[in-house]
């Protein structure tokens, strides 16, 4: 069981890894949940409801899309986590802040994606959000790489190949990322799009 | 103890619902208190606040409902979570996205009680409020089929009878929701109240 | 026959109380850090700032004290809960529904303090967030006097005094409701200080 | 493992510190995640966004800046209760109180971070929020010292070594803020930067 091999394991300068899971999963529901914020509620005298709220709401689609897309992203983000963390058996100081730095990228994911659903045909807002994710993803990257090295936080004998997949599969994200800045110099609009490619990647890699 | 059979069960393809279950309360817990800034604070100057206090607030009554509904209804939600997961033993990839899908929705819902709070007699924002609620149902119903399918990811020895029962359990919203939306054609406002009848269906089925 | 089926059943028909425990944790941390969204940032003109800043947030004042009162009386509930369920071994339908009812006005707690600070000289708004705490209050103390009714829902060695005095105090929080209530006919602007009285009960009883 | 040593010495009188680091957990997650909600998205009308965007967005640069002080220094004070509840196995009345009282200024943080942001040249702001990072940070201070009186409520082997090791560092943020306060009278733009110590102290100590 986990916690006992942790408690047994556990001495003054190890780090338990459950409590770090704690924050990290409030911080995603929270991230996660505040995105709906971003929906603005159309106001409309009443009078003109009738005519105006389906146009209105119609008119929200693109905040809808973000709405969307960025909770699936945290989510991937998030299950990169959890299976980060079903392979690494404590923490220390550096893996615990850059875990704490990943996390200050996911909660400022609500506000980037607001601003790339508001001026989503504005170059500096999706590459805003781009390099949001970027920073997030290759932080998760550098904290499986840092873990894994010589298994420093990881179990003995986890297998070298598991290792490479992960990290292979942890870099989808800041690759992506990458792509649809370069994307975003050609058409902001279509940028955010590229995120799409993911599951294709997640399938044959 | 759950939690040790799960580990003792755990393999490298397998993942641990118990984190799932952290984030699932966290999203649940966050979506539940959100409700509550959908009442707003009347703005009343000082010297009116005698007279006009008790009638804004009052005013306010259709935002208490909803406020109270859509908490009840997660609250529904939750429950029939904490009963799924009460039977389900690991999760796999699809399992996860469902689950995470079904989470998206959730989320969703403070938006769309406001929604249909504020425009409760647009036939428009009360369907989208119960579309919001269908699918999230529908998504925790298919979640449940696929996890009992041939017991893939419950325990083997839970009797089939349990599994239909809380199969037909977890059809309660959607089919309300359907009623829901039908009702909208003939009076918007009269809608929302549908749900009304879940308690009675708990009841007798 | 139906009954044979069901108590065979029985341990399925029990839910477990660490999800119920979670959920509760997460709704209680919420409600007490939106309180803080109360606390509008004053808006002033940067010329005008070295002069006026000062005042209005000396003008905050008393949405700090709500903003610390309300903090600290859904610490005492959070208290009251946590102090039952170290009792509470295991829930079913009712005390679940009490449990989410409960919780239904703790949510609302960031509300009625919202309320009660904007508008602390009126009558119907310090009313409304005394009533407030006495419909939760009211519902954990009969949520305890029905997992405590012959052990249903406690450890049978639980000793008869010790259930006595917690009933006691879970009528804390109601019966100084009732007194602020009471003050509120006389001074609303006073009203909300009689649950000063709690620390005083809590010392002698 | 520390939930069963729990169990095993649990008795009427004290508490159990498995909830408390939930709902710790919590309020950190959301108060660190709430931060984000001081960024305010720029409103620019679609015609001029081209032009003015990227200059409003270098004008939020401030604002950045305090949402990443303010979230790295959330997280020193989570590390803080993360490593004295390692060593602390129970909780009673006054130590309870002192926690909620240490949240109570913990879930104040994103108020004072948008205070200091917002007017980040008036020295009541910046001595605002230093003085809540001082209230809190003395207070997980005295939580320390109270637990680790007499190994009052941490493990009876201990070492006393660990206990000044960690009372000095528990120090750090309230010194620091003081020093904080003390540069605010020659410059409150600089004052806040003070924090930038930290990291040195917790090397060299």
């Amino acid at each position: 069981m986990k916690r006992q091999q942790q408690s047994s394991q556990r001495s003054r300068s190890w780090l338990t890894t459950q409590r770090i899971e704690a924050l990290t999963d409030g911080i995603f529901a929270i991230a996660m949940t505040l995105l709906v914020l971003n929906l603005h509620l159309p106001k409309i005298s009443s009078d003109l409801a009738a005519k105006e709220l389906s146009k209105q709401l119609f008119g929200l689609w693109p905040h809808f899309q973000g709405y969307a897309t960025s909770f699936i992203l945290l989510a991937v983000f998030w299950i990169v986590h959890h299976k980060q963390f079903r392979a690494i058996k404590r923490a220390n100081e550096v893996s615990l802040w850059m875990n704490i730095l990943a996390l200050l990228f996911v909660a400022l994911i609500p506000f980037s994606t607001s601003l790339s659903g508001e001026y989503g045909n504005q170059q500096i807002a999706v590459v805003f959000f781009e390099c949001n994710l970027l920073a997030a993803g290759l932080i998760f990257y550098l904290q499986w790489r840092y873990a894994t090295n010589n298994h420093r936080l990881v179990d003995p004998g986890l297998d070298p190949q598991s290792i490479a997949l992960a990290r292979k599969r942890n870099l989808f994200i800041p690759i992506v990322s990458l792509l649809a800045i370069g994307v975003s110099f050609i058409s902001p609009e279509w940028s955010t799009t590229t995120y799409l490619i993911i599951p294709l990647l997640h399938k044959y890699i």
